[in-house]
């Protein structure tokens, strides 16, 4: 596949700087790119070294030329770049200029990695129970299990091995890709993505104590689990479903790998939650939260809107709208940091506090002794 | 499905304070309730607000009457209970009293949502071993593949995608969730359920150096894992087989969601351990212990019977029956909630520290200068 | 099975103390073996007390007769070992002299437990798609989905569940374990084992925001995972695809179960990387480093060859070659170590600064009242 810089320029509404009639054949990161990729610079750290990546173009942001920081250092000069009314310049490189260079990269990205397209058709090696209702052109690979009174929507994809149970209900153009289980009466959306190994309405973690011996008597789980759209949900996650009531992970919510979300937990629209979090049940994460990786949320808290958690930071108390938290226990991120540069240095101050306490015993000793 | 309070009160050996021709519906939580469910409040926090549910009717303690708290808070006088004897009340929610409402209530929620009934037929799609032996009414999913030497009990439930290696064993009334993994010679008890995308018997990680070199040798694992009756395993665990005897999971202990337990563990009677924790290996846990999310037991351990470890704890010793371990470093609970106060004084402490040094130089500087 | 202990000690390069003619039905830890095993005693905590096992014959290390520990205790003369010259003796335990006695050990568990021999077919089960290349005496086990384009080396062993992407190559001798994925264009070398429910490929956690409404737009991964030759993988793990480009696990290296490790990064040959590790997108790991349990090593960072982290640690900047990093936030391990000590003396510290406070305070007013 190969496409010319004009054709590139105008997919992403940007101005060629160099010569439009380019071939390129792939997309890459900055140093690794060849003559014949397009890459991307979107900051000073790129914009000042465009002579280091071997790409044939680079997407750079739309006011590249008026970029004080780089002119200073003279790169502009470097590449005669003599304003967009002439177009025609003496760079090793072709330049597209163009809005959020990053994001217009990675539609490049997409051109020439297209989704690959599924095969519509129903597996025969697939078991489909009774009251199937599908949509269009669906794809169900081999060696998945469907049970009765389930729903799909148009163009959705089931991959290898997966389980769908009783009652679930999916939307149009999601993917459910292989060996992924979705436990009965799970409601997924549309244009939601589960990754591999991935398991949707497992039974949360609820015992009431027997009291005579003491036990562990199991509560039942009859809730469900309800994923609404445009979510992505990474590999190897655990979501329970809720005790009764659901388990929410609301609209555009995108999940790493291996997170562990536990009974009748609610995630905000568009909220990130990092790998390896985890997050106790019944707890209210707000919209447009990031929850970085390994971080840990108590049950029944809850996190407000806009609000960021630090990786490995342990969440033990409601976090405010806005709030950064950081840290074992978690506390106020500028704070955290501080109390983490402190930490290194306790053996130091421990010395400093004996060396005080020696001093002032000396001072008393000698105060005393005069008397 | 419908119950009337009557029928509900004899299941559960309650007494209902108002109309028992009532019919219930659904049950739920206490402030998602609808007039046609009935929900539970077990302590002040709901007694005192009973005007707060919608719920049709509500599960309180036997001796909620007397209850001094809630008399006090004019509670009693708003419904105008009067009290056993007369049974009958101007409240707008009607009452069941019983003992432990919370275990009761979760009795009905089973009632109204009684587990599935599977169905007794091996799936056709399924796999099965040479010498294979089992109980009667059993069902297996499709796509399950059963090795040789397999013997498995009376009701046992195997679900789609679950592998079963040589020579395993299951017991009565044991439920393998969709897409698990139970390897070569495992034993597995009665009345257990293991829940999907889980791996038990995988290898346990062990290897001996290479003299040469220095590269690392897989140390075979000649063991096996041993799970006993009632004991319920979260989704996606990982078990390692011992590297030759078990890693032994004993009667009752429930664990939840993305937990790793190594080669050899041995977790005792009716342990709870929470999601993602991690028990590296040979180490040995003892009875009734509780695991808090995310913490980490160093190999060969010992924790005692009884004893309880924090969330997030880092473990490194031994812990003695019925301490309570938190924090990292692991160290005493009451201990850990002082120093996790602390820590965010950390700053201000040494602050202090240096005003207290620059205090004690201007007074020997001042003493100096009087000399 | 038996063996003599002749047959063990030509197998092993070792030298029998006592009676070759001895049979050896199998092998044990040093306190669990029966009189028919055969254990190992490769330091001083067990060659003192090697009375205490029931084993029929030890392992002991080539120069055991020369140990001053052992024989100042006495534990010599009790097992009458007259030098290597008679090869009599009167040992309740007979005696295999070799080098590095444990690795020798578990070459001799692996005698008693071969690596069971799969059966060399295709199961009819399995789904095989277009231009599928294979070697000699392959085994697929059943419910196998294998997209197009796949080539698999000779002797590959591929177990029930396992999904295959488009493209993917594997090289001779490779073990997948029931359950895994492993996802479009994976590279995968020889003599490589994947344990069961872990993920090969899957996308890496990559969203630009959206201008207009900030929300997140998915960033396609165009790469792919690469795992080179003799690399174990364990249970439910999740290597995601590059974003161009590789996730590149090197030569040798080993992997424990839950492990994430995100799009780009890479592993240095012979690199140990122990139980729930998350490692995020883009940083490189050396040769020979050993990441212990559940630490956590942020993005975009470089971990010098031979460097250790210790467990739970949080890595958030390079570490140098063979540096040793330890704690919360990461720092050189003998630090961590005092600082960890000093962290349960925090509450004793503040009083002391306290008490500092007080009495300099005291000082001072009675300075100030002596003027």
């Amino acid at each position: 596949m190969k496409i010319t810089l004009k054709e590139i320029a105008l997919k992403i509404d940007g101005e060629v700087i160099g010569d439009e009639t380019l071939e390129i054949y792939g997309v890459s990161s900055f140093y690794d790119a060849q003559p014949s990729d397009i890459t991307f610079a979107s900051d000073a750290k790129f914009l000042k070294v465009l002579d280091q990546t071997r790409a044939g173009a680079v997407i750079v942001p739309e006011n590249f030329i008026s970029d004080d920081r780089v002119s200073e250092n003279g790169v502009l000069s470097e590449y005669n770049v003599s304003g967009s009314a002439s177009k025609s310049c003496a760079c090793k490189v072709a330049l597209i200029k163009a809005k959020n260079p990053k994001r217009k990269f990675f539609r490049i990205l997409s051109l020439f990695h297209p989704p690959k397209q599924p095969i519509k058709i129903i597996d025969k090696r697939s078991v489909i129970g009774k009251s199937f209702i599908n949509g269009d052109d669906i794809s169900i690979g081999s060696h998945v299990t469907i049970e009765n009174n389930v729903t799909i929507g148009n163009r959705v994809q089931i991959m290898h091995g997966v389980y769908i149970g009783d009652g679930v209900t999916i939307g149009d153009d999601t993917i459910i890709k292989p060996n992924v289980t979705i436990l009965e009466h799970t409601k997924i959306g549309s244009r939601v993505i589960i990754h591999s190994g991935t398991v949707i309405g497992s039974d949360g973690f609820g015992f009431t104590q027997d009291t005579v011996e003491g036990n562990n008597e199991k509560i039942p789980h009859a809730g469900f689990v309800q994923i609404d759209d445009d979510v992505e949900i990474g590999a190897c996650n655990t979501i329970d479903r809720g005790t009764f009531g659901r388990t929410w992970i609301q609209k555009g919510v995108k999940i790493d790998n291996l997170v562990h979300i536990a009974h009748n937990v609610r995630i905000g629209e568009h909220s990130l939650i990092v790998a390896q979090v985890g997050i106790a049940g019944s707890s209210v994460i707000g919209k447009r939260v990031i929850i970085a990786g390994k971080a840990g949320v108590s049950g029944h808290l809850t996190v407000g809107d806009g609000a960021i958690v630090g990786p490995g930071a342990g969440v033990l108390s409601d976090v405010k709208p806005g709030d950064i938290v950081s840290g074992i226990p978690g506390m106020p991120h500028k704070l955290w940091l501080k109390v983490a540069s402190i930490l290194p240095k306790l053996p130091e101050i421990r010395k400093k506090i004996i060396a005080l306490e020696r001093s002032l015993a000396l001072q008393n000793l000698s105060k005393n002794s005069k008397i």
